[in-house]
């Protein structure tokens, strides 16, 4: 291993959290996995539980400690939990850590684990939606991202949402009968039955209790199956329908923040293959998509180590990404 | 007063509960005002304490106890309320009551508040939206009603989240300026301000925080912004598409459980007074409204009265209501 300080960029997202150990090359030394580390959404404690957690791991396999780390880079949603970090730094200096701590985007993070260029575009459609314009390394513009109630158009929420909409149309009798009905009711231990109840089945009744007796976002659940039964070789018009609108709404947010050709770095696991969503998304972006040189990245963790190199004072290239992608797969 | 049973009718809402206190023949003795009284949104406790406190206030007119009454009919939405009434029923019975306890329909209240026939149609449109079709006094069709995050199309949180989505699309340049910007932020505190984020404005992402920091449900709360902005001298294109819209819906959601002539009884603050959604409803109906007879009511109080009268074995008729609506009006 070089004498190079070391670096930790993590990638701390709603659901997990990765560490990615480097240094100023790009040269990976660990990888680790843990478990919800947004402040936000999943609390300070916990999250510093999922950060501390993959670093811990990514440092086994060189066999450091916090102590012998310059800088750790956490790339996160929202920009409030690095308004305060002593949630996260009060953790890390406790494990011995004296160095330096600079939060960044995830969605920076996303971009930077397809690209070096300083300019170009990120979209990231998971749970939520979100596309950023780089230039100059830094994020220039944004669009969407609003969260599930105002926003995240075309996101796993979106989809998920109409999909459970398209289902209580079809057993009320509203909208077309689709093959998602039978899937989503038995997502909830539910099936099909024949009592009515005031003119409606007594089954829609129990899927609305279900919807309700959740939160919200856990409708982006039901996105699958909006994939699964457009792929059916019996392929369903309304799931084709809704994948197709999601397509639509992702070009068109892209289109607000599109300001000139370069590389369109994709996230999320929405726009991750071929399909639908993707013929549809290009077909509404036109000629605009000509000049965009798409790639398609599992997570931001590559990224965030980018960002950690940066943050240290180095100048991360094409070098830089080239070696991280090498090497983390050598940990993965 | 007469020394016929006493019953009360209890029209049991999200946020406020009212109590009749009559007679088989429809003569108010009493008229009652109490908190929430939905165990389902408001927890059974504070429910229990809602209708009680209506009920109290009720009887206190005539001097009477729960022991004197014959029949309590509470009017609510949901039908778990009444699988298991213990939440209700120790309740009256610690008082003394020892009649009968008669569940109904919140939306079968807002009809025999406005028509005594037997057959017709109700539609309410507040913070949720809902039609019914009436048969012979029993519900034989419901329409929408499948709450914010599934349906209730042209209610108020349906008009409120689209306010606020017209607002942020207007802050962040992806939508039309709107006159409802500066009212729903300040709404919340905020006003506009230069400063920029991201290529995004600081005080859309200060919206977004306050949105997300509160219940969901309270987007209704915006509905009135866009009442007020296409009211205004110069009408705000915006908000008089989005009025527009929810008439349209509320007109797809009666025309789904259409099925001849007959009166339609309209609660809820959406509909209640002519202008856009009103004209936009009729329009979207078309030859479907002639048969119908509309009406406003401003709650279901006098309904559940009616219902109490039959749930007592009565058989509720025109005079009924006619004598309900003219001496309730003493209490209120």
């Amino acid at each position: 291993m070089s004498h190079e300080p070391l670096l930790l960029g993590i990638d701390a997202g709603g659901t997990s959290t990765r560490a990615v150990l480097t240094d100023a090359t790009g040269r990976c030394f660990g990888y680790g996995v843990g478990g919800r580390g947004n402040p936000i959404s999943a609390g300070p404690e916990r999250a510093a539980d999922g950060v501390l957690d993959a670093i811990a791991a990514a440092l086994r396999p060189a066999g450091r400690t916090l102590a012998d780390v310059h800088t750790v880079a956490p790339a996160m949603a929202g920009s409030r939990a690095s308004v305060d970090d002593s949630w996260l730094r009060a953790r890390l200096e406790a494990e011995g850590f004296t160095g330096r701590l600079v939060f960044e985007s995830d969605l920076l993070a996303t971009y930077f684990s397809g690209s070096a260029a300083p300019s170009g575009y990120a979209l990231v459609s998971g749970t939520g939606a979100c596309v950023i314009r780089v230039r100059d390394g830094l994020i220039e513009g944004t669009g969407d991202g609003l969260g599930w109630l105002l926003g995240d158009r075309g996101s796993g929420f979106w989809i998920g949402q109409r999909v459970v909409q398209a289902v209580a149309a079809d057993l009320d009798g509203t909208g077309p009968t689709t093959a998602m009905t039978d899937p989503v009711l038995a997502h909830y231990g539910l099936q099909r039955r024949e009592a009515v109840r005031q003119g409606r089945p007594e089954v829609l009744e129990d899927l609305v209790s279900a919807i309700y007796s959740r939160p919200p976002i856990e409708a982006a659940a039901l996105a699958p199956f909006a994939f699964v039964e457009s792929d059916a070789v019996d392929a369903d018009a309304v799931a084709h329908g809704i994948l197709t609108s999601a397509g639509e709404h992702l070009a068109d947010t892209l289109a607000a923040v599109l300001a000139g050709p370069g590389p369109l770095v994709i996230g999320g696991s929405v726009l991750a293959r071929p399909g639908i969503v993707r013929d549809a998304f290009l077909a509404r972006l036109g000629g605009a998509a000509d000049g965009l040189e798409m790639r398609t990245v599992a997570d931001g963790a590559i990224g965030a180590a980018f960002l950690a190199v940066r943050a240290a004072g180095g100048e991360p290239d094409e070098a830089t990404l080239t070696a991280l992608t090498d090497t983390v797969v050598r940990f993965r």
